[in-house]
């Protein structure tokens, strides 16, 4: 049965929506732009959400970033209420570029263009573009604004977003908390009921039922159960396979909380392991362990990563090594910036990483994830629970 | 308790997915293309999934089809285990371009480019490519694609795909009549628990359970759950208001089957309506019917529109009015070809849609949508339970 919600979890402030949109207008001007445009589609939402808390569904969503002036909201045809009930920003605009992949006509919605709200924004000619969201600006919206601008010069700018996403607020990181709260929890439930014989499909749906209940506005990420093989799987979709007695079973349980994604990945064993897998699983966890102690402010990503993978060939279990040891955290459950050994940049205060350690045999993956925030002496983790092997029956 | 599942839903067999990328291929040498690249994001996914059963996240995904010889499933560089276990389609090829959009560098993984893949598809210099999937095609892609082939035309080709997959064979309307029959249980679990005091997301948590719980791979769609104001949203996502008595509660409850997406449309009241709320939503149920009526093998889409429009003038109530009446329904539960004014196609047997019929008032919504299939004589409904006023409490 279910009960009247009583708790509240954190969300984000109108004053913070307003202090992001300032601070991206001076990295605007900084940059020499005379315009940002940034984009977001329904399962790319995190920039658009950033500045405006709205979040797309079939439809895309942008935002156009004059260097001093009004923020504008483009949605799509049909999201008008929707977005006027939910945005922070006031000024909306409806563009049918911005329209779902089923490819409506709309011969009788009135909706504006590129050039008349980049006009409306002070900024009738732009000559530089900056383009935040590349991954989520489509053919589209590009053939659009070639049409509207054919002599403006078109320029890659995720980074100025990037660069205001990495470090979190307070209230980011409350969210943050609360996601990664909800699920260990959630991970709680399924280890109640974990069992051969059940899909890992049913598990997903143990896991959704659990979120919701405690208050998550939505998967933080798709849900991962992946059993037998298919936890060799770096990324994935649970299938109706079928959970075996013996073997691994893969969580990756995530929430999101005002925006703000979890992602708490255990190996679950349906078993005993023989003690050559057990001496995997538990490189594995000092594997993690270790990167672990390795952060603090100050420290250069890219030696993180090159550290994490001397640890692998050390240890002679070079043979385990697929990725890591750490990527961006925040909106996205995956977002920039990541730790990879190109990443020269310096770990700051505030950043939140999840620790993502993958040890990968033929038979079988077995994978820890756990969000982290730095902090001038060390990490505050996010989810440290059932940091162990973990046997079942 | 989960019990061990019994039931088998249906799929798609591998013979199917061999006969749909044979058909493209015709459609390819018809068109005079000299190579088709079909495109697909996580929650644009549908013409990948249609031709590979691959169904991408965090990452996208491309099919490369040349007019003859195997087609090319593309992928990001984290997917290959996933997608070798996944995809009905042997060959499988990694490119950067569809990596996620945290925008990992992957210093140490060993990709191909779209030159690469083409040339090994037998189309090195490619003079006309034909772009499906023109949504999910972002600015990065099409970069690279300029890149290395910077004198070919670039040509949208979306219309290949939408007519393969118009019209639906035994198999597919198989997986949409059993993901509409889960939305129908699934909303009734919702009507036994639904009461003032619950937010909106509380009863998603209920809908996913109750899908998942059934054996479906994922929602159809976000499930909407949109109380008072809310309902007046065409599109929207459930939030954290709590519902109040005498409201109206939109329901559009979804389930995924290997693929295919329903959703089942329905405007709960939560106690007695007033008359003159009573007689718009009866209204609004009078429209669906009449919709539905319309509805057979060689009736034009435009000419249904134009009755559906006509017949809120004639009944005068051009006030309740804010679009419809139907719109495409398949992998995605909001496909091409919709049904406008512009629609100047002819209704084929087994083609699918959704009738969607919404009155919009001032205070709240009421939706009805439910799918259906086109018969030489009319249509069958893929559901049909409730379709009453519905009042609790």
């Amino acid at each position: 049965m279910l009960s009247e919600s009583t708790e509240t979890l954190p969300t984000i402030a109108d004053e913070e929506f307003a202090d992001r949109g300032r601070r991206l207008q001076s990295l605007v001007a900084d940059e020499g732009l005379d315009v940002l445009l940034v984009n977001s589609s329904e399962s790319d939402f995190a920039n658009v959400r950033y500045l405006t808390d709205y979040w797309p569904v079939f439809e895309f969503a942008g935002v156009v970033v004059p260097p001093a002036g009004p923020l504008t909201l483009l949605i799509g045809p049909e999201s008008e209420t929707f977005a006027r009930d939910r945005s922070r920003r006031d000024r909306i605009r409806m563009l049918s570029e911005y329209r779902e992949s089923a490819d409506p006509d709309y011969p009788d919605i009135q909706v504006d263009t590129y050039a008349s709200v980049f006009e409306e924004s002070g900024v009738p000619s732009p000559k530089r573009i900056g383009l935040a969201g590349s991954f989520a600006t489509n053919f589209i919206m590009l053939e659009a604004l070639r049409r509207a601008f054919p002599d403006a010069e078109l320029v890659r700018a995720d980074a100025l977003l990037t660069q205001l996403r990495a470090v979190k607020s307070e209230a980011e990181l409350a969210c943050l908390r609360a996601a990664f709260r909800i699920s260990e929890e959630a991970i709680g439930e399924i280890l109640e009921v974990i069992r051969p014989g059940l899909t890992e499909l049913q598990l997903v749906g143990v896991a959704q039922e659990a979120i919701y209940r405690r208050g998550a506005e939505y998967e933080g990420m798709v849900q991962y159960v992946m059993s037998g093989p298919n936890s060799r799987h770096a990324i994935s979709r649970a299938s109706h396979r079928v959970l075996r007695a013996g073997e691994v079973v893969q969580l990756n349980i995530s929430a999101r909380v005002a925006g703000y994604s979890s992602g708490v990945g255990r190996p679950i064993v349906l078993g005993r392991l023989e003690p050559e897998q057990r001496a995997i699983l538990e490189f594995g966890l000092e594997a993690h362990h270790a990167t672990a102690s390795w952060l603090r402010a100050g420290v250069t990503a890219s030696d993180v990563a090159r550290r994490y993978r001397r640890y692998f060939a050390e240890h002679g279990r070079d043979d385990l090594f697929l990725y890591g040891p750490c990527h961006g955290l925040g909106l996205i459950e995956v977002e920039p910036p990541w730790m990879e050994e190109t990443s020269d940049y310096a770990l700051q205060e505030n950043m939140t990483f999840q620790i993502d350690t993958f040890v990968l045999t033929p038979e079988f993956g077995a994978r820890w994830e756990n969000g982290a925030r730095i902090t001038d002496d060390g990490i505050e983790l996010l989810s440290d629970r059932r940091m162990e092997v973990v046997e079942i029956g």
